[in-house]
């Protein structure tokens, strides 16, 4: 017998902290494949979800350098979120460290959201440099970037409840 | 001696409802001419105010084919409003209007924000048929088509706001 992925609207929200795409995630599912999920979710994250849900995923993801709050309405996306900027951790020095919180705020002040990146496998400097460099934008250019970010970002953690799932399945079987 | 236009940020606020654009173009003028406050607020409107600016700015118009709240924060604005709608109330019957406000609905409903264009000439019927076009667009595709169509409106308002203080001066002058 195949296993079925049963996934529900708090999975999602843990992929992505638009509550409208959670929903419309879970009614799309079953999928029988994560490239299935993927595709559904590249849908309804760009055609589906509206530009408030845009800005209230955006607003779910700690400030880049910072750890989540420990009352993150989603702990999988906290932990997930460590998880992700663990290179970044491992690169930083206290003046980096320092200089990307500045440059946060400069961001947030102009833009209104928090700076987002994709952060798996970069380095603080790397981070840091990509900051200033998207800092320059207008307003929308920069939005549809970080919606961007935000897609990256949703197809790293949907791999992930894939496999998180495929490991259940497979030590129940075992 | 020459007239000097001055205008202040309840001035701005009424072509365009985001309190940054007013705040910025306060601090912009006095403005030469006409052309010179448009350029300013062109790069204001697109490069200065952020995603939540202008949503703020398509939050302060009526629904169109409805009256402006007679609680509107700027009742210039307001006023103005009617004025740009007065071909399309000319060109109304009870079943357009009411068709009007059943897609201005499923508009808000998809993508959060009220459907904006620049009415100014326009009849009902033409207003409704970009309606059910733009309903079409992806999220991101229809923000920045809103946010062409405010900026036609901050052109229009601001030529109102020059000609009006023209006006002023040549009574005082004669």
């Amino acid at each position: 017998m195949e296993a079925v992925e049963v996934f529900g609207e708090k999975d999602f929200l843990a992929c992505c902290g638009s509550t409208r795409f959670a929903k419309e995630m879970a009614s799309a599912a079953p999928f029988a494949s994560l490239q299935e999920a993927v595709d559904a979710a590249t849908d309804i994250w760009f055609n589906k979800v509206d530009i408030n849900g845009w800005l209230e995923a955006f607003a779910a993801h700690p400030q880049i350098g910072q750890s989540p709050s420990s009352h993150h309405k989603s702990p999988t996306s906290a932990q997930w979120s460590k998880g992700e900027q663990s290179t970044a951790l491992a690169t930083a020095t206290d003046s980096t460290l320092q200089e990307l919180s500045d440059w946060n705020s400069r961001y947030h002040e102009k833009f209104g959201f928090v700076f987002l990146i994709c952060a798996s496998g970069r380095s603080t400097p790397g981070i840091l440099a990509e900051l200033k460099r998207r800092y320059q934008n207008r307003p929308l250019a920069e939005f549809e970037t970080a919606a961007g970010e935000q897609m990256k970002i949703i197809e790293l953690r949907l791999a992930k409840l894939f496999s998180t799932k495929a490991e259940g399945a497979s030590t129940t079987n075992a």
